[in-house]
């Protein structure tokens, strides 16, 4: 496969439900980044997080192994600092190799699971 | 980070659901528009509101501060007028500065939560 | 606005629910077709219907006035022929004037709401 | 119909549920690729699975046949192998003709349905 390109992806709805109901941690609200590196090389990402009121963070070191995925829930985040529940939020993910992102959202504030995913606006090059 | 590139987002999925159920304003049904600033400068927005029967609104302005990410419930859009519930619109919003958009829907009109996320096409630049 | 580029655009994951419950048409399930046209002109739409066992249907017409904003529900089509309820499709959607489409799916199969959007892929120009 | 160009999509959010409520084969809960193939001539696909600890699956074999769609339950993938349920994976579509192809969950994990599509990213020509 060729290069899908060096790209940032952007993702602007984040928030993550403030509670869940059924057996954790499978039924955990969570928004959940998917990572994907075909490639040969280790990537290597910085992801920073927006938000309504506050300076952005400091970044959040993340690294995906060759030809892998992973799948990094944003509640389990705690180096620099946690995320606070409940409040809206943008990402935005670098890499210095090609990768590709998704972002979805598992929500079980209510007895029944909802699930959507975001796909993020991948910019730059 | 490289400029976003300054962009047009448009949406043709609109339909702010008519009723809700559970505590307020968590659960309350909604469209709602997730704007993110990455860069240095304000950006101000344009939006525009198309419907099937009518003519489409006056602009609604948003800003979005520096380096913020930004939630706006089309629900509570009030000025120049409010979007009615329960009717098909269109939306197109334009900024002076590189912005993301996604619309995200809340819908709680049955006991169970129900949500999506609809991507911006963006065009322009 | 700036013209959007004619565009044809693609869904591969077309599937009417073949069931619903709740109170029609609010909760009937469904795909339905979001169409938006900003600019001055009339846009004359022409739809294909893609099957797994058959051949694709005729044209479907479909006229989104300017500044208008359309939703259509795909189980609502009957001229040329109706599309059968609870098989995969696929849709092309081609506009003689510049559109942004989305197709959507509620779906009340069980008693729960389920939604989502599908966003298309847009080609040509 | 103008070619849609040669590509390789891409998705890394997959994750089949685990478990399903409801009658079979209806209700049970999957990851389902939606592909689209407009032209005349026979796709021939190739899909790679990737996941977090374990090296890429072989290549699994999909036929498109020419202006049908095709909607492949990965859960029944089983040559070269099966995909394992509840899982992270990612997934690389190749094809040696022009094709949409669009991923869809249906998770009846809880009595609820959940649904929701994951847009592929399409790279290369």
């Amino acid at each position: 496969m060729t290069a899908l390109g060096k790209t940032t992806w952007v993702f602007s709805g984040g928030n993550i439900p403030r509670t869940s109901t059924g057996v954790e941690p499978e039924f955990t609200s969570r928004d959940e980044l998917c990572l994907l590196n075909t490639g040969g090389r280790r990537a290597e990402l910085e992801m920073i997080v927006y938000f309504e009121d506050a300076d952005p963070s400091l970044p959040f070191r993340v690294v995906v192994e060759p030809r892998r995925v992973f799948h990094v829930r944003i509640n389990d985040l705690i180096d620099p600092h946690a995320i606070p529940l409940g409040v809206p939020y943008g990402l935005v993910v670098t890499s210095d190799e090609p990768i590709v992102a998704q972002l979805t959202r598992v929500d079980t504030r209510q007895s029944a699971l909802a699930t959507t995913v975001m796909p993020g606006y991948s910019v730059g090059d």
